[in-house]
């Protein structure tokens, strides 16, 4: 039974935890369910896709469960979208963390408010590794075009998670659960998303490609469920081969 | 001469103005410039891709100098993008207008802020008429993947301007200039923002063939220079042979 209010430590090793950041029960107002994710190794912590203005309150109480603000060294905001990084002024006045995202979106943060320039660390196209105070490091693996033209997901090697933005983002209708059991049945709330928000099969295979070559233990989008290992190659052989986007225009159009 | 601060009226016939609404020649920031625009039929005002909340007391201000905020009926945004529409809670409170987005967009448009559903007007992907008041039509027509994958330009068929959103976009350096001279130079500045945040050439072409049946007076971008008719048929050309996006995703990733 998953507790929706305070979130749920999804891996833990030594010094290393992975958490996600739960639901509201009572959030409505015709908003697109997201999850909010955060890393915390050796004390210090990672927020993956904090989130808007909208859930900025929710967010900050549960993270005060599992770290102080003050230990948030790092943010990263996979892309541009309104429901990932529109509350950026708010968690740069409440954190003294850095902010990683795609160099696309640098100059175009500065529309949602005040931003401290200096603490903007710009992802470049090919990615690059984020590291932890330890000398460890998380990777910003290119995701361009799924959907935005400057998107990463980012994978943290120790637990093993890929953070996947948009990537394997399912639109629930009325239950929630979070961790895929039933692929066939999940895709009703997958494919439909993935089709219209995807540009192009072109960018699914490229980003396929490079996943295959790592150990992934779970995949965490940024709306609907997570796949556990069980899923992954399942989801990855879906992701290559989905026409999508540009691939069906006339289709989108009609 | 253009007066950055005041605007300039681009467009007149009777009971009917296109405006653009200048450029704060003090902002910086890091921001990336942008174009709003006001057409303003029969005494009652449509806003174009109005901005965020970076430009919102200046963008207010310059409106004031063509209409009253009271009759601003119709709010248009091309995408979801910072810069376009982050602004949305604040024009919603400060004017009684409707708001045009692409369907795809409407339950991200929460994470902004408070939104009032029922001001919420959804695009469908194949697009819609915008109606003035009066009986005359503003057209949606679809711009999916450039680089929104929900994605519209508006053409007004009483002006023949059509508002391009990012297509058309350039990011001036160190000269600004309202409208393009010399398209030659132009595409310096024009050419790298197109190759990198537009997503493939079959959604380029797609868009030109709708605009030939179309005559245009003027593409009116939302970052960079305004097209006269006289380059038109060049920037079309030039759109509709444009290798961009996933075309060219391996170089992008190098």
């Amino acid at each position: 039974m998953v507790d929706y209010d305070i979130g749920k430590v999804l891996y833990e090793s030594e010094g290393h935890k992975v958490v996600w950041l739960g639901w509201d029960e009572k959030e409505s107002g015709g908003a697109v369910q997201t999850n909010q994710y955060l890393i915390i190794h050796n004390g210090k912590g990672v927020l993956v896709d904090p989130g808007g203005v909208h859930l900025f309150s929710r967010v900050v109480a549960v993270i005060s469960n599992y770290i102080s603000l003050d230990n948030i060294e790092t943010i990263f905001f996979s892309h541009q979208d309104p429901d990932v990084s529109s509350g950026i002024a708010l968690w740069l006045g409440i954190t003294k963390a850095d902010i990683y995202i795609s160099e696309l979106w640098i100059r175009f943060m500065p529309h949602f408010g005040i931003i401290d320039e200096k603490r903007m660390k710009p992802i470049p196209d090919k990615g690059r590794m984020i590291p932890y105070t330890s000398g460890k490091e998380l990777e910003a693996i290119p995701a361009h075009f799924l959907h935005s033209p400057g998107n990463f997901a980012i994978y943290d090697p120790l637990s093993e998670y890929l953070f996947s933005s948009d990537i394997g983002a399912a639109v629930f209708e009325t239950d929630k659960y979070l961790f895929v059991e039933d692929f066939q049945a999940h895709l009703k709330i997958m494919e439909g998303f993935h089709k219209r928000y995807m540009t192009s099969n072109t960018a699914c295979r490229k980003f396929v490609q490079v996943l295959r070559k790592k150990n992934i233990s779970a995949i965490a989008p940024q709306h609907g469920a997570l796949f556990s290992e069980d899923h992954v190659d399942e989801f990855l052989r879906w992701f290559e081969s989905l026409k999508c986007g540009v691939d069906i225009l006339d289709q989108i159009e009609a």
